[in-house]
């Protein structure tokens, strides 16, 4: 099983592609789908379509996993945010790939048991399930990973019966 | 000059085509893509996707002009709106077309000369400028036709030296 975890942003968006097998977590690659600001939305938006295309072709994911928010400093930040969603889920959903949400609390508590754990704690996490020699940079990438994570462990506590 | 207006709402997105003929306007068609709140968000958002394309591939509008938000009742609401308007800008830039946006104080102003003006008297004007027997509905149509107006007359004052 093969998810590719997304922290969706129109600056930065973070990747983690991340399999699970015989029940272990395997680190197959993360990162960042950057646009310059320079940039106007409608061609960002591209970019980011684009980019996410070429990583579900190149890694054939079988879900991908999208964190869900609720709140932002702002609604200006929170339409911008809103929009890179749309282009993420739209994406996924063109490319015939079922999409998971899962809110930063969920993810909290599938990565460290404890739904106020902060960020420190979910990347320790990430680096210890993954067995990574250093935490993985930048954090919109650690957060992707964190997600996709989250997606396989709440899976199999779904399936462990 | 024929020009694609677009309000964006995952549940109702307004349209209305606008031709600018003679330095006259005329209204060609609209109405409103909806989406069922039953389904979920990416399959709402590649349906949204789906029948935009298709207003294009029909009606060949030179471009695209959309409502810039700032504001919103709460994060969740911004979130929703900013995912439509993520597909519809990434739609209308795939097709090739270029996209404006304009706030609702200019789409006031370009409608009634008054950035305090209500929503009746922006349709009010929307229905004479348009030569309408009765004021086009629903309201997301009518806002729709409002931003094509507003990016045909701005893109006329810009023009006239």
């Amino acid at each position: 099983m093969r998810t590719l975890g997304i922290d969706p942003g129109t600056a930065t968006t973070g990747f983690g592609v991340v399999d699970e097998i015989d029940k272990k977590l395997c680190l197959v690659d993360y990162g960042c789908i950057k646009t310059s600001p320079g940039l106007d939305m409608p061609t960002r938006l591209n970019i980011i379509s684009e980019q996410l295309t070429a990583l579900i072709e190149k890694y054939k994911p079988e879900n991908v996993a999208v964190e869900q928010l609720f709140f932002a400093s702002n609604a200006k930040t929170a339409i911008k945010v809103g929009e890179a969603r749309g282009v993420i889920l739209l994406t996924a959903s063109q490319a015939g790939l079922k999409v998971a949400e899962y809110t930063p609390l969920q993810v909290k508590m599938a990565l460290t048991g404890y739904g106020k754990a902060d960020k420190k704690q979910v990347q320790y996490m990430v680096k210890n399930l993954l067995k990574c020699k250093e935490t993985p940079k930048p954090d919109d990438a650690a957060d992707a990973i964190a997600i996709a994570v989250c997606h396989l462990n709440s899976r199999r506590i779904r399936e462990a019966k």
